[in-house]
């Protein structure tokens, strides 16, 4: 929570515009993580995950920072160059791809692409002929709070076979890729992903085929609840299991943080709509916000993110609260199965901060899941 | 799939549209579920569910046709207005309300509230004057697919003090609503849920409360892969269990159909993006089209809605697929603990159709996840 905001939020308040949750995210805060990221990682080059917050305000200020970016979409890609990256700046970083997508891409000078299996390698064979491509291999995520499932990646003996197909084809096989799990905690999460990527180097080596480049993806942990090490902490520890994975042939890397770049650097303000209880007996109170799974904070998805919560009354009394949405949806609950504990004073109409919110909130908002409209967003 | 949206989506092919998923609504089969349910409950007033589809085209045919609106926030409460409902056909069943969101529906004309606390009844009071108001209860739901949580309504003894409440406070103590779970195929369910409410009746009506209306709420199921018994069967029951806990004075009935209404009028057209395995040993392959949670399949949640989906190779071998969305995601998975079979022959490309989709997809989508647009709709 930054000063800047707080004017912010301040000045709106007094304006009379506080009648819808916002999110406000400090780009101060977004620069810091970036050159903290920088000098952590300082032979590392970093694409932001634009998935994450992709305002206009944070890619142009990544841009002219000089970071590359890991794009999902076309309309990412667009977006990217728009904010002032040059296209050798840009990964086409999602696995699942149309091919008409793929020359798109190629069309708008995008030479760099994910592929995890032979039949996307085809593709990008077709549509753009000579590109760059790395492979993702799977990887179990343990230690993470949001880990990822078995969709994106390969076996790494399935990996030497799409990079021996991607050769055969006329691209280049440039490397690997891999993702430790969102919001990683376990600084040395990488070590073993990283002997696993020296270990398909070695085997494409076998084969003839010389990788140049490791992606050791996102992961990077933003402060929700519980306190996380710092980005420097990360990087050293990276840099000993390259050193003791790879010896003395240290390849390129990238990383691609996303949420560990603007999590923090973003605040959603919110109004408390209504408290209930469901009998007089209940001990737990339901506390009803003006935002909830469908209006941004879809990452509560099985209570997985936890969110701090600031409200005006913090240092009173505590009792557990069920948090939810204000929607008609009876799955629009934030936390239930472990209640939030709030403030025994917390009133209808008190305005909450959310912490931790600049990454996976704006854009994952309902287009108008029961006429409520997207969250508005404010870059300061 | 009728022969109108068939048609349709062949056009939309020839004219080379159909690069992007796609919903399309036929209206016909809205106007049939409307005359079905009015005839099945002949008695009971149809308040559809906007949040299901506000489509304007739907709101529209379904206001020429005579049904009131449910509706869960001002937004659709003006959609339902702008369509041609008059105020007094308008319900704002959300129990969730800020004060002044319920001012501005009180300047709207609108006079019927959902409650289901105190303080909501204490909001009602000082900004719409007057209204009538019915209090929600809870239900626990068993036999439904989508079945609700304790998120909305309290219990049966609690109600009886909220309508109270609501009486002392200049208020008209209306009724009760209950809400059966979303997609219930068990017509019976009805039968306990009314036993509960004519108790509800009875304690008020000792207080000097007399309640003339019982919202049976929505629940009723559209067909996805299995059968679901016909609105009719629904009618029967429901009628059977008014007269049976009711007796003779059988009171006012609503029902809030939203998913029986517009689920099976709706067929989403989305392509194969990819078909990969993750390992040369893997059994189940993994399917990846363009459209998934966060393009508006919200309902897969947990796996709960499954739909079904037809292929242009229906009637070949069929093995054990997972199926996931287009996204970064890995949380974008649609079936993957229970695979679902699709033919061997599928390939890139194939455009596959996702049937009983009318109801709760367009407006879950999201705004620009990924970058990739919020579902396109047509309602013909």
């Amino acid at each position: 929570m930054t000063e800047r905001i707080q004017e912010f939020l301040r000045n709106r308040r007094n304006e009379g515009h506080d009648v819808e949750p916002c999110l406000v995210v400090d780009l101060e805060v977004v620069r810091d993580n970036y050159q903290s990221f920088a000098k952590a990682l300082p032979d590392s080059r970093v694409f932001y995950a634009v998935k994450a917050n992709p305002a206009s305000e944070v890619l142009s200020l990544l841009a002219s920072m000089g970071s590359c970016f890991d794009c999902a979409s076309v309309a990412e890609i667009q977006m990217a160059l728009a904010a002032g990256a040059s296209p050798e700046r840009v990964s086409y970083g999602n696995t699942i791809k149309k091919e008409r997508d793929i020359a798109r891409a190629f069309a708008l000078g995008i030479r760099l692409f994910s592929v995890d299996c032979t039949a996307e390698v085809e593709k990008i064979a077709r549509a753009a002929p000579g590109s760059k491509v790395f492979c993702r291999i799977l990887y179990d995520c343990a230690g993470a709070e949001w880990p990822l499932s078995r969709k994106f990646g390969c076996d790494p003996e399935m990996a030497v076979e799409v990079l021996d197909a991607a050769k055969r084809l006329g691209l280049e096989p440039y490397g690997i890729s891999f993702h430790v799990g969102s919001q990683q905690r376990k600084v040395k999460a990488w070590d073993r992903a990283l002997a696993m990527a020296s270990s398909v180097f070695r085997d494409c080596a076998e084969r003839g085929i010389n990788l140049s480049m490791v992606n050791m993806g996102g992961g990077f942990p933003t402060k929700y609840l519980k306190d996380v090490p710092p980005v420097v902490q990360y990087g050293r520890s990276i840099f000993r299991a390259l050193r003791k994975h790879f010896g003395n042939q240290i390849p390129e890397t990238i990383i691609e943080p996303g949420r560990g770049m603007v999590g923090n650097a973003g605040i959603i303000e919110t109004e408390v709509v209504l408290i209930s209880k469901k009998s007089d007996e209940d001990e737990v109170r339901w506390v009803y916000l003006d935002i909830g799974k469908f209006g941004g904070l879809a990452e509560t998805m099985d209570e997985s993110i936890r969110y701090a919560i600031r409200t005006p009354h913090d240092g009173a009394e505590m009792t557990p609260c069920v948090l939810a949405g204000p929607t008609c949806d009876s799955a629009d609950v934030l936390y239930e199965k472990l209640p939030y504990p709030l403030p025994v004073t917390l009133e209808i109409g008190d305005k909450l901060l959310i912490e931790g919110t600049g990454a996976y909130t704006s854009t994952y908002s309902s287009v108008a899941f029961n006429g409520f409209p997207p969250l508005r967003t404010y870059h300061i």
